[in-house]
């Protein structure tokens, strides 16, 4: 079963539905995704507030009485008239019967007696409502709470917030050939990278996910693995071996497992085998062992897909055009996602091949932050060539 | 003082200075930033694998014989000869001796003799080192340790790495205004929603903070917040009253506190008032009141300041071309920074206005992920013109 980059990103979609959504307190809700539509409780300002440290007055005379004074957070005359004048502070609220605030520096004072100069109704007064009326939409569910909008929901004065629930994620990373880096290197063997790109990822978007282990090459661990992960978690991610055929029980374990396979592989450059698997409540994703495979897959289709699942609307990585500052290389007749350092230059993105495109490189991904898309016609790119880029980060 | 933009900058990084370094876990080291030139320990790959699951052999024969099996950390035959053949996994170091894999689906096995078809020395093997050779720099000093990096350390099996140090920031905020938003609202007041940005955009980039509370606005209490901090923090930020001369005080704490003042106000609108003070082994920050103008100070001056003293090498944000699909509005011979909400389509950004660019409006920050640059020779933009925006989140 391959499944084309469409419809393989269609059924990881499907597959991974919409979530529930559940009430939390607005402290806690930093990286939650909004789920109702968020608006406004009040005008904003509420009242009318000065825009500058000077006098609110009445227009029409040329000398005022000094009343008082009224800071931001500190009551002082609430209305004026005739003659009258008060000292308003930059984001305080200007007394009732004052048309307009003149600049303390145009204002000349003596022994409570000011002379203001002649202006207009309006002036240095920010109105009621001006910024936005009580009910205005702010946020659409959808929503990341990021460092834009979190903040907002305090200028709100939001106490709870509707947010969606969160997937519950399981990992397992398989492969007789991995050591931990407490461990001392081995002749052949390779330290456990999966575990911390599918977490260090995952923490970006503020996923909830627990690492079950590394399980080894062999079936009866695997089929302990997956009855003990589908009972606990929504998702369950692997890493390796799984997805190869390898020990060639794979499609046995499923049976086993009571599990549909939807697809195994996806038809991208690097890391083909991806598999789909499905059954009630949870949903199976076997990544490729390969790290550079990995990522590859976890940012074409993986993370836009849990995004999705998490309930984010704006849930794909930015696809951005670059300007190739030296060749690439790539077969035409199949989609190859190669590894690229992207850079802005007087405004716009440029992109250096990562040096090594093969599969079982990795180390480049130090330094990627971005992927060139080349589709079935695009093939070799040379310096100067024009094309589009996942961007990572940037 | 007034500073220009570029003075102001200069100053800000020049204040801040170089961070020391220090040695951590490398599974502690999520977000920091390397100190050091990384470099890898041994070979990529550090023996010769197989790039497919088949059969390793010597090529020149029809039919070999089978010796044994070996998996990516299984160990098989460590050597073969003449006519003999094993069976690898992909990844699994190939056997002394052969010269090639032949792909499983390629070949015919029956009774332990495997029939093979032609080919040439060197296929489907991975050369030692051909990813890359002991001693090569993976990452240089000044690299974040982001989700790209971070799993690369453990494929490097790196224990420990060395970091720079995090600056202790120390934040108060300042108004007579301010609410919490357990408080009742009153009519006038605003709930506080500094903290919230200052603490969101430092959580972004992982910085050491603390919140110090919510200064009154009076001198005693103002004195006391700079002796406690001064001692404790490397860096002091505040928001509001402090640099706007509200109560005239704010020179003389100054003073009292042996603070030297750099400057305070910048060319730059929204948000004039940025004051920059310094004693031995302390910098102060202070930072204007209305959100939108400490977060249009913040994007522009104080973050990439900060993540330079945090020692990151790539510390500005990026400026980008964009489309207007709207107009702006600014008033030429000034350096304005107008909110947009930019998207990407078909590869290239494009910038809507946020609809307000008031100082005393905040709300459509929930969605800006922009500021146009807008400088004193560029004055309004409409519909179709091509402008550089500060990309602060993609």
């Amino acid at each position: 079963m391959i499944a084309d980059r469409h419809t393989a990103r269609e059924m990881l979609y499907a597959s991974l539905g919409k979530p529930e959504t559940e009430k939390i307190s607005v402290r806690e809700s930093y990286g939650r995704v909004v789920a109702e539509e968020l608006r406004t409780d009040r005008d904003y300002p509420d009242t009318r507030k000065s825009a500058v440290d000077g006098y609110a007055h009445i227009p029409g005379h040329d000398s005022y009485v000094l009343k008082g004074l009224t800071g931001a957070g500190r009551k002082g005359p609430e209305s004026i008239d005739g003659k009258e004048t008060v000292f308003v502070m930059t984001g305080a609220t200007v007394p009732d019967g004052a048309l307009c605030v003149a600049r303390v520096e145009d204002c000349v004072g003596r022994d409570g007696v000011i002379t203001i100069p002649d202006m207009s109704a309006g002036e240095n007064i920010n109105k009621v409502g001006e910024e936005c009326y009580k009910g205005t939409v702010v946020a659409t569910a959808g929503s990341v709470i990021h460092d834009g909008l979190f903040p907002v929901l305090f200028y709100l004065g939001k106490r709870e917030i509707e947010v969606f629930r969160k997937p519950k994620i399981g990992i397992f990373v398989t492969g007789d050939e991995i050591l931990e880096i407490e461990d001392d290197f081995k002749r052949g063997m390779v330290f456990n990278t999966n575990k911390y790109i599918l977490e260090s990822f995952f923490n970006r978007f503020g996923f909830d996910y627990e690492y079950y282990g590394h399980v080894k090459d062999n079936r009866d661990d695997v089929v302990r693995a997956f009855d003990e992960m589908s009972s606990k978690y929504d998702i369950i991610i692997s890493s390796g071996g799984i997805s190869m055929g390898k020990y060639d029980f794979v499609k046995d374990v499923f049976k086993t497992c009571d599990y549909e396979i939807l697809f195994e592989r996806t038809r991208i450059k690097p890391g083909s085998p991806l598999m789909l698997a499905k059954k009630s409540g949870c949903t199976f994703i076997g990544m490729p062992g390969y790290p550079a495979a990995l990522t590859t897959n976890l940012l074409f289709y993986v993370l836009p897909a849990l995004r999705k699942a998490y309930g984010e609307e704006d849930n794909e990585f930015k696809i951005v055009d670059v300007v190739m500052r030296t060749e690439t290389r790539a077969k035409e007749g199949r989609f190859e996602l190669n590894r690229a350092i992207l850079d802005v230059e007087d405004g716009r993105f440029y992109a250096s091949d990562a040096g090594t495109q093969k599969t079982s490189h990795y180390n480049s991904f130090a330094s990627v932050n971005g992927l060139l898309l080349l589709d079935e016609k695009t093939g070799s790119l040379v310096k100067g060539d024009m094309a589009k880029a996942l961007l990572v980060r940037v």
